[in-house]
């Protein structure tokens, strides 16, 4: 070692003037907490990575030492590995982000990172609402970031809108059957990202879709592979297919998930209510045992999008009689397809278009709409 | 070929009723477009890949064809290359996105992805007004689709709150040296994201922020390697320096990107005019021809965040006398670090989660201001 090495700062250093202003803060005399009240702030931990339940237990330490509440919430693969907790595991991380946005009690919510992985963490950042956002990866404050405001009203800081409308779905008779959407007044539909919509617009023409069954249930015993888990196109799909009865089988480079109907008496995280406080949407279950050409042999409609020139899905692996429907510019089916499919859709580009341009002219009534009301 | 061929179904087949549909909606007798009134979509393109011209050049064909206006902005890199035009290049894809989000003319945005791929291009999708959103990819949307939330309230659809809030610095006394920020009244201070805020107050530590310079241009002067550009730690923090004054080179896998402080004589995408509308942010400008060593041997500061056991940086890349600043878990810098650097500091953990906890603590009174407007 030379006698010329350079200084060595530690985090622990440069901590300590913040820690004396937290302590301040924090203490009985403290104007921004009366009565000994101790802000509260949940992490949650979903993943069963040594390093996310370290990182957990020093948020913990660091929190306690100085009078704020911490609570850990484990949910999913967490739950299931720390706690030996079969029950309460369909409850996700988005679902705990959601009950902790609501909860009075909870001040400030701490996600630990990486879920997923790449798009779908990032997603879950902005679930996350901008008023208990600790760790400041909301969309809202990195768009205020990298703009250089530095300043907001605090009033700005709101969840995500209309979460929590009624919908239409809930009220269904279940004798007769509900031919049409029924639109609550007030409101108006929501916009669908234009590839998967195209897709679902697809599988409707071709059939997979059964009018005979009530709206939101017309996919009911389809079992259907999609190939890419993209935020873009294969988990959005996967979503939507399953909120209208399919079972998904979602499937990307390094996992195999099962999207299906949240059956309707599920349970929320956090207390034993078997009614959920959620919009009845899709569940999600990995498949951890399962491959792909067990996923293939059981399809009865497979979807591939994959953005990889040489991928092709062998013609042999498929169930005779499915559907295949191309996504990708590259084919990724095998010239030999329709050996094995009944029906083969080569491309789907077409109806994006066409989904983007409904789009357009529902956007355009929604603005006079927003026009009117003098917003 | 055998017989039993699958059926071939083209989306052309699938579009028939779906072009009707928008004839109808089109024609100058519908009720939506009164007075031969026509909407207008806007197409971003900022990517020279063949493919996205392609796209856009389809898509203007399939709009024209039934009576939409379309038009192509070319911005970035597609505009020196497709225009020869080598003003207004500074003018990146996000910024188009804001004129179009602002532009009464404008009905529906349409950008031609990828771009920076990945989280970043997850962020521009956020930044189009959900009002004009015709890809359906903003968060909110999202959101609602994986919820299975189908109708919402129009007036919901509010592009990010707060973006248009003068910031204190416009009005800043070039004169005398501004000591504080000035909180403009009504507002509080935004949320910044825990790591790169931390990694900030280490530098403010450290001395690379310099007191006796302008609040907001106190890093002036430094040149500041940054290895990583995820949007969780390298890109804001990239931001956050380059708008403080520093020259920050942004070096990622497959790209090293300048971030520095935008001159104020800036112009925008759309319009002659020199000042521009937006909050002045910092730019960024590739760098194709520079190389990592490149970038060391000129970096005042090098501040490396990459997730990756075996990632070292060679400590003879170093300049004499810099600053080194590790951000992973594993160490990014040699043993020998020390040996160059003058000053290193191993890990910036600890000062994550005090910044964290000040978030926490703020949001607790933002939180108390929203519960007293009675929101």
């Amino acid at each position: 070692m030379s006698e010329n090495q350079g200084l060595l700062v530690t985090a622990s250093k440069v901590h300590l003037p913040f820690k004396t202003e937290l302590l301040d803060d924090l203490s009985p005399s403290s104007s921004k907490f009366k009565n000994g009240q101790q802000p509260k702030l949940i992490g949650i931990l979903s993943t069963t990575k040594e390093d996310a339940k370290t990182y957990a237990e020093f948020t913990r330490k660091s929190c306690e030492q100085i009078g704020i509440k911490f609570e850990l919430r484990l949910v999913g693969e967490a739950r299931k590995f720390y706690l030996k907790d079969q029950d309460n595991v369909e409850i996700d991380v988005e679902e705990a982000i959601l009950e902790a946005n609501d909860d009075p009690e909870v001040n400030g919510i701490m996600v630990y990172y990486p879920i997923y992985g790449g798009r779908q963490d990032q997603y879950l950042q902005s679930v996350v609402s901008p008023q208990k956002d600790v760790e400041g990866l909301n969309h809202q404050f990195l768009f205020n970031l990298y703009h250089n405001i530095r300043f907001i009203s605090p009033l700005t800081l709101r969840p995500i809108p209309s979460s929590h409308l009624p919908t239409p779905l809930e009220s269904k008779s279940k004798k007769s059957i509900q031919q049409e959407e029924i639109i609550p007044p007030g409101t108006v539909k929501s916009i669908l990202p234009c590839t998967p919509l195209a897709i679902v617009k697809v599988l409707e023409h071709i059939g997979v879709y059964n009018k005979l069954l009530n709206y939101g249930d017309r996919a009911r015993g389809k079992v259907i592979t999609i190939i890419n888990r993209s935020e873009v196109v294969g988990r959005p799909l996967a979503a939507l297919l399953a909120n209208d009865g399919a079972r998904v089988i979602s499937v990307d480079i390094d996992s195999i998930i099962e999207f299906s109907k949240r059956p309707s008496n599920s349970i929320t995280a956090n207390s034993e209510s078997t009614s959920s406080k959620f919009n009845p949407h899709h569940i999600t279950t990995p498949l951890p045992e399962f491959n792909l050409s067990q996923a293939l042999s059981i399809s009865d409609v497979v979807i591939s999008a994959v953005p990889i020139l040489s991928y092709k899905i062998n013609t042999k692996d498929l169930k005779d009689g499915c559907i295949c429907v191309n996504v990708a510019g590259e084919k990724n089916f095998q010239d030999d397809v329709r050996e094995r499919a009944s029906i083969y859709v080569p491309s789907v580009g077409m109806m994006t278009i066409a989904m983007l341009q409904r789009n357009l002219i529902r956007l355009c009534g929604y603005q006079d709409m927003v026009k009117a009301a003098g917003l």
